[in-house]
């Protein structure tokens, strides 16, 4: 087996799960995630916990969800339970085409979603943490050969994480004592406010209330942003890819908005409801492992010398308990590239110029 | 995919375990068995029943096994309860190598299975039912090509259930009110009581009390066995191939064994306790699906024209409530082949000749 498996799985169970002793851990098992869940089993067993491998795979999901009525029972009690008595949900995604439910009905999808959520919640109580094992599906879908696609993610996931945690600190202070952030780049000069805000050190440990391996950002709940914002990496947005979004703020809402291809996915999504033309999230990408963007939000947006902002819904733990936060059916994340002519500055100071931070070296070089 | 895999899906779910809309179900994937899962995964979506797929791995659980201290948490609540709440438990077997965990020390693999007893008991409690997919693996035990072996497997599998059940019936009948077993064949010559004895129709329906797919014998738990018989059938005991066993039986014991091949595993097992030297049961093969012996005994004591007896452990359900059942640690299932010069007869009456039953075709003819 290839060693950089056995040295994700370390990570996974040591770092991101901080697994102990006896405690009950499901382990849910991509299709295409054996290997990692022959990887993570060892862990397991070492540290004398308890295991129970699920079996995830969207091509038993489609079978089932294509014959059902669609008449789903709300949160079988079986499953509910489960979730709720153990400790821990390690997640190993790996699918065999990422397409495969492409042919299910959209109302029985989400039907079927809804009747999930009590199921989803407790899960979402455990130490819960998801990540990805790298399948040819996957590969084709970054438009990587398999092996080169193999390095991607083994150079995004087996990283020293408390270096990177450390480092990630830096910027968590910089934002929760901030007050406003400025980003400016071709077509983009923006301004937000930061103010009263808790920024998340995700640093892919439940440590950190950071749940995805690999992550490797730091993300804050920003408000009032005002002037335009010009999104050069390419998305998926509801299955489609959206390219060259440019917004406009003006107290703090979209007031205007243009994609250079499938702009209705992106007009969707902004007249959804109040919330999706406000925004849910800054977040400034720092993992350098990542370096490229590979069509899967989870490294896309942690992709080092990028900041992404998001429409819609904001994460509570960013919000004082006595303030209101965005609130919204939507969070749709959108990536600027800032290794070229770009700044990032908080109440003035520039805290990152052309992908280069403050604290690394060449940053007064950069100046130039 | 091969249709004859949905014709074993449908099998299972309808004939097999009876499933009903909303009903709590567990499909327990074998590593090699994603191909039935899938097809399972529809019928329990055509019958609107609950889904949660579990994940079995002879790798995994070696992974597991082999670096855990062997200190196991006894019935980890959350797997427990999981199977307390479920009403099916569907396990597709299929693995992609028997002997994965050959080299996981007998203590630990002991002391897990202990640690696992009241899990065990939980899953009991539910409608379960287990099935094979069939994999290279499984064809290489059963030295097949494995085109040979899937054809082999489904002509097992898929039958006409409802019709074998009816003839096997028969021969519940006649065991329920016979009071002597006799069997004659080649260096065999042995009877046994099945006075006051209930027999088992074991025609693969949790409705029958039977729990295997494919099943396909009738069988019950005799008592007082006197002569000797040959087990001209391989079989595989602890690991090891025993051939050519004979017993010889006085005053309801053992009272002398040899084998032509490892013969010290056949006296390990027949000391292993007092109710080792007694039968635990009389089994007559019914499945025509069944014509040959595959190494593997879910298929090997169904085969037609075949008699098996077991040395130890009585099934409760075949013995009065106020009587005493034959118990063990052991319950060793050894086979003789009935198709050529041999009968079975109860009470005088002869049942079956040359592995034809008296209410088949041809049976009168094979008198001369």
């Amino acid at each position: 087996m290839d060693p950089r498996i056995q040295e994700h799985a370390e990570i996974l169970v040591d770092w991101s799960a901080q697994v102990n002793p006896y405690d009950n851990v499901i382990v849910d098992v991509g299709e295409g995630a054996h290997d990692l869940g022959v990887a993570v089993a060892k862990e397991l067993g070492k540290r004398d916990a308890n295991i129970l491998p699920l079996y995830s795979s969207s091509q038993i999901q489609r079978s089932y969800l294509g014959h059902h009525s669609g008449d789903f029972e709300k949160d079988p009690q079986y499953i509910k339970t489960l979730f709720e008595q153990a400790d821990i949900y390690l997640r190993l995604s790996g699918t065999y085409n990422s397409a495969e439910i492409a042919d299910i009905q959209q109302d029985v999808r989400q039907s079927y979603n809804r009747s999930q959520e009590g199921i989803r919640d407790s899960r979402l109580q455990t130490d819960w943490v998801t990540t990805i094992h790298p399948t040819r599906a996957l590969a084709q879908q970054a438009g990587m050969a398999y092996e080169a696609y193999q390095d991607f993610v083994y150079n995004a996931i087996n990283r020293d994480w408390e270096s990177l945690a450390n480092e990630m600190a830096n910027m968590k202070e910089i934002l929760d004592q901030g007050d406003m952030v400025h980003i400016e780049k071709e077509d983009t000069d923006l301004t937000m406010s930061i103010s009263n805000r808790t920024a998340v050190n995700s640093a892919a440990s439940v440590r950190y209330d950071s749940h995805n391996l690999p992550s490797g950002e730091v993300f804050t709940a920003p408000t009032d942003p005002e002037g335009e914002i010009y999104f050069d990496v390419p998305m998926v947005l509801n299955g489609e890819r959206v390219e060259d979004v440019h917004l406009t703020f003006s107290n703090g809402e979209v007031v205007d908005y243009r994609a250079e291809r499938n702009e209705s996915v992106l007009e969707e999504i902004i007249t959804t409801d109040p919330g999706a033309k406000r925004l849910g999230e800054l977040g400034i990408g720092m993992n350098r492992g990542i370096d490229r963007f590979t069509n899967n939000i989870t490294f896309d947006e942690k992709m080092n010398q990028t900041i992404h902002l998001a429409l819609g819904n904001a994460y509570a733990s960013c919000v004082p308990s006595d303030e209101q936060r965005n609130k919204s059916a939507v969070h749709v994340d959108m990536i600027t590239d800032m290794s070229n002519n770009a700044t990032l500055a908080v109440d003035g100071e520039i805290i990152q110029r052309n992908g280069t931070f403050k604290w690394e070296n060449g940053f007064e070089h950069e100046e130039k």
